[in-house]
């Protein structure tokens, strides 16, 4: 924390560490997130994009009074985590599997094709090969947190559009574990297959067990334990442990956490009451900013030193942003263009997930400090022009319209 | 963490720590917790010492399995603010003025009695001067958080009793403060008087000010601001920032922050709709558990190696539970009999408050690691002992009971 308080008594810091750290550090991170948010608003853009803004400003790009932390990293994952809980409560697995093979089609063209740009970008610029795959394994990973609460903010979620983007976001984390597992194996130098294969199945078959039986399952499970229950708020305390169990499983068969709490919010859809709702949305006002603030804190624009690297910043964030425009919105032209619009441009944030790839590539040593940095760049960079573009693509498309009929096999 | 997990994809800690550790850390504490909790209940017994006896199960003492991390400390940290804030939203500030001459007594000989006994004992076992003022020290401060949840879970923040336990427990903390900058002081070799008047006179202003025109500011300053704001939850979120500002503003006059977290509660009790308790409560339900099994987490019974330890421990703890039944009692002298017992046993916790003073006590090297064992047990086992003591107190006052007319200048 870069402020000082000559006030304060100094004994109390003798051995306990500064009392006023976390209450300040809190104060800090939420109220600018929430005042940039307003401002934003205000000018007609997403709030959301404001919260992002406020943690670049704090961190060290440019105020630098704020640095990520343990604690603000805990603060993060906790709210993306409720975050993606409280969307899969608005949304019924029925639903989301009804557009299965559409989301399946969106998913794999939005791998594919960032995937392979990515690599080829690295390559023309005679980076190495290893290097190569990792940037373009960066690039695959969607972060649906950013287009979630973007869509809940609005009233968008039970849009066709938004389905197809919920359902190709869980399948796009479990290709993108595909492809990071790969590529990990190809720089250890053993490629192992069977071990890859069976990575890939269970993460599948978890996935596809808890969307297809979860709500089922729990529609008589969750009233029959509540019954024997003595405590209060016991729905709400069953559905947080069935919360956390589901995503240390994500977490456990290498899928994200908040893959997890997604499915986990989807199973007790249909089963709990709007108290639920309610309570975990408390969590969600409290939290959400330090996931969106905490976005920002991890830009730092000083690594920015040459032109080199810069001019290659701006053409690995012009490709992370066409090729999943383009490759999620080729997997669903069946559904016309608007809906292609607004898929392609849902997927385009990388947020947490791009960054956590990077990072894996560096403690490994195979990627650069500053190829770091250009990925750090796009994943920040594609989760501040999605907002305003989600706005435009669903701009035809007012929350009150009755739906159109829809069904695919 | 102690468990190991062989069968989760090794690639994935290389870099980023373990993407598990979180969830399970949040399943464990929380999930077993809340099964204390239910099972205590079933036994008749408060559910929140389940809470508090699930992190001494969990923690070094018994199974080792999780250790106090910084983000627990935050989570718990925030779940006490938590607490006290949804505590103070239930308290009209106009009621805890009106007992505050009672409360100033109990407050005053609460912290006489523990402090003069505690200094008493250590001087008689031949403990260094210094040292017995630390002990002394740490038995001052009460720590409202237990005896608020209890309170609150059995709906009983409204009887007379217990809002002279609120009032004496924010006397109490600006006394403590007093007591430890004193203490702390004397260690040094240095007694600044003017610099500790300055200290207690700026802490009793803060908390007069905001306990007296807090409530009457805000009813006017919050609907004003809120309309002019364009974002979703702007009154819940006006309510965060005031709650994170006062806490920052307390702890930087050394008053505990929870101190100002309850003020903020009580400030806005008049002014905000019933959306903003629901979704603190949901906040509260996440991260209390935090606080109380952090609380059993602290203790480590592997120290008490010697049988003078043992005796000293169970000492001290005797003294400490007896001298602020009888103290606090006495103060409450004119509440009649029932009250007196009911003020007596809520004041009995100590909680995190006397561990950070034992904390401070060893990080300048006056106490030794054995007293600092002691004094960590004595909170402890204070947090347990009082919640079925005031499920007794209170068992003649049904929580539906008219309340008898009561007023004192």
């Amino acid at each position: 924390m870069g402020l000082e308080f000559a006030i304060v008594p100094a004994f109390l810091f003798a051995a306990t560490g500064n009392p006023v750290h976390l209450p300040l550090e809190l104060l800090l991170v939420f109220g600018v997130a929430k005042l940039f948010g307003e401002l934003m608003e205000r000018f007609g853009q997403p709030g959301i994009v404001g919260e992002i803004v406020a943690g670049i400003i704090l961190g060290p790009s440019v105020l630098g009074w704020v640095h990520p932390d343990q604690v603000l990293a805990a603060f993060s994952e906790l709210g993306v985590m409720f975050l993606l809980f409280v969307v899969g409560l608005q949304v019924k697995s029925s639903e989301l599997l009804r557009v299965g093979g559409t989301a399946m089609l969106v998913a794999t063209l939005g791998v594919a094709l960032p995937f392979g740009v990515g690599y080829g970008i690295m390559t023309a610029i005679h980076a190495s090969w290893v290097e190569s795959l990792f940037v373009g394994a960066a690039m695959v990973a969607t972060s649906v947190g950013i287009t979630a609460q973007v869509l809940a903010a609005k009233g968008l979620l039970q849009q066709r559009a938004s389905r197809v983007i919920l359902a190709a976001a869980v399948i796009d984390d479990i290709l993108g574990l595909l492809v990071l597992a790969f590529v990990s194996s190809v720089a250890r130098g053993h490629v192992n297959v069977p071990s890859l294969v069976m990575t890939f199945a269970m993460a599948a078959a978890f996935t596809v067990l808890i969307a297809k039986y979860g709500s089922a399952a729990l529609s008589r499970v969750i009233p029959r334990f509540e019954q024997k229950l003595t405590a209060a708020e016991s729905q709400f305390n069953l559905a947080l442990l069935f919360l956390f169990t589901l995503s240390v499983l994500a977490a456990w068969l290498g899928v994200a956490a908040i893959v997890g709490a997604f499915l986990a919010g989807m199973a007790l859809s249909e089963t709990v009451s709007t108290r639920v709702h309610d309570l975990a949305q408390g969590i969600n006002e409290l939290l959400v900013p330090f996931f969106l603030a905490g976005i920002g804190l991890h830009l730092n624009i000083s690594v920015f030193a040459g032109a080199a690297t810069i001019w290659l910043s701006i053409g690995i964030l012009v490709a992370a942003i066409l090729t999943k425009l383009i490759g999620c919105g080729l997997g669903a032209w069946r559904l016309g263009r608007a809906d292609m619009l607004r898929i392609g441009v849902g997927m385009i944030p990388r947020g947490e997930v791009g960054m956590v790839v990077a990072q894996i590539g560096l403690g490994m040593g195979v990627i650069t400090e500053s190829v770091y940095a250009v990925v750090v760049f796009m994943t920040v960079a594609t989760t501040l022009v999605a907002p305003p573009m989600l706005k435009f693509a669903y701009r035809k498309s007012p929350r009150g319209l009755p739906e159109e009929k829809f069904s695919l096999s």
